[in-house]
């Protein structure tokens, strides 16, 4: 068992160290967010000093989590005892703000569930089986023991309500539902994370949902709208984020796979995909320079958007059905 | 505890009755159909002969329930031990297939979640605190106590699920949770429920809400949206289910309460209503000639769809927040 050796290895790294830097991915959603702020709390809990990085701004469905505020962009120059990278499938995804070359004898720990994980720790705790990194670190709370706090709890669960979208996937077990049952016990509220992490939708955000419904288009089981920044504009929503338009795309009986492409202000296209199981959309988008899991993947590819969406759509129409 | 007492009697009549004929709501939703059924299921599995009505169609969303086709419009005349009536806080809400008088000695039993419950039976099972009248059917199995199969756990996840909207609401508490455990291990896939009940929404309808959300208008905190025939026949969505449009809506952080205005036929105006905790929009749905929960509930109103529209928010205005 690799990763149980991993777990106890990386729970002696951190009860043995004072400084901890951590990191997410860019592009944050609730898992990263929730992973890093719950893992924070569990070594602030144990009297270690924490500084929380990502590159990029917290989302503002994400900002009601406790500790928010102290996710900075870029850490100071300092010592540290031990560098975490969570939720992110390789070093690219931490953004420019990490500096693996920076660290010396601090020992880089990666924690993540993503399958296409690419191991660049010196000690990895990959678990695919897991909905979601939260999952994880809840793992990790009771082989060290530490207890988990509300607020702990609070962002973990953020993590694992988001990374299923409201345990919809396919990946939610009797274990998940048993991890989220227990992170109620430590006192984190469901409805309101789920309301105020996963359903938020201001008003710009649904009328862009709106013109973006209103286009969808279905062909050979692929459906597939596009966000331009025309819509953007039209409806001010000035927020990059989508709110999940490609999962709700997939719950279209029409289609075994969804995409969204959205145009970004520098000329980039970001592609998100999903799919059901029996097709898998990771190694596509590993292959055009992204990744994700089977069901959930995604890229960025320099536009225009109408060569994006064909490049995209004939490319899934080669990948094959897989088993399951 | 006059609940516990429903109860025992409840299980005792049950156990002494052979043909059960049964019931549930019109315009039926998941937590309707999937008592409906899951009920059938328990009391099958105990050699009973049940008669399952409900006088509306199963809608597309619900027929893969196993035993869907077994719900009939309208029960032949025969001679029956029980009737029982699921998740309908009144007489009305069963329809015209629901015929009091002609039962003879079978006594009614109502077993039902909604606090607006009328009690019109003669035993009356009304627990407010579940969040699905699914939910109390797990305990009815359990206080019995009798198995519950995998198609019977299947139809009451499928209840749990869809009143839940994804384990969503502010009455998911962490025993909600453990029912959803429990139905699991009882062999429910939650994932393929989900996917089929709650997120199942057929191109048609997905172009719809893209009009729908288009023309949102937001003002005083109240969010709303119209959902006309013209628009129906644009898209060609035949159902007249709207796939939960009025839950979306209250997405958006600049509402407290929702309303969807849906024009039939018929010429009536379905009006769906639902509020965040503190404003309990049960009392306007009733004194409109509807009903439901605090945070959900719905009425039927003659248009036309404007001075539906102009009604309705004029009502809307004058709820106080309540506590909480």
């Amino acid at each position: 068992m690799q990763s149980t050796t991993a777990l106890s290895e990386i729970i002696r790294l951190l009860q043995g160290s004072q400084h901890v830097l951590m990191f997410t991915h860019i592009s944050p959603d609730g898992d990263a967010i929730g992973s890093l702020l719950g893992l924070g709390w569990l070594l602030q809990g144990q009297g270690k000093a924490t500084t929380l990085v990502d590159a990029d701004p917290v989302p503002a469905e994400l900002r009601h989590l406790p500790g928010a505020g102290q996710i900075i962009a870029e850490p100071p120059r300092a010592r540290w005892d031990a560098v975490v990278a969570l939720d992110a499938s390789d070093a690219q995804r931490l953004g420019p703000s990490f500096h693996p070359t920076e660290y010396g004898d601090a020992p880089i720990i990666v924690i993540d569930h993503h399958i296409t994980n690419q191991r660049f720790g010196a000690f990895n705790l990959i678990e695919p089986a897991a909905a979601a990194t939260a999952q994880v670190l809840v793992q990790l709370a009771d082989a060290w023991p530490v207890p988990i706090t509300q607020p702990a709890a609070t962002c973990l669960l953020a993590g694992l309500v988001t990374d299923t979208r409201g345990f919809r996937t396919s990946n939610v077990t009797i274990e998940v539902m048993a991890t989220a049952m227990r992170l109620m016990e430590d006192g984190a509220n469901l409805a309101e994370i789920a309301e105020r992490s996963l359903d938020y939708k201001p008003l710009g955000l649904m009328r862009l949902w709106g013109l973006a419904l209103a286009g969808v288009q279905v062909d050979g089981r692929i459906i597939w709208t596009q966000i331009t920044q025309a819509m953007r504009d039209q409806v001010q929503a000035l927020n990059g984020n989508d709110g999940g338009l490609v999962s709700f795309l997939l719950n279209a009986p029409e289609a075994n796979v969804a995409v969204v492409f959205s145009e970004k202000r520098d000329g980039r296209v970001e592609v998100s995909l999903r799919s059901r199981p029996g097709f898998d959309v990771s190694g596509l988008a590993l292959d055009l320079g992204g990744g994700g899991h089977p069901q959930a993947a995604g890229c960025s590819i320099t536009g225009p958007l109408a060569d994006v969406e064909a490049r995209v759509l004939a490319a899934i129409r080669g990948v094959k059905r897989t088993e399951g």
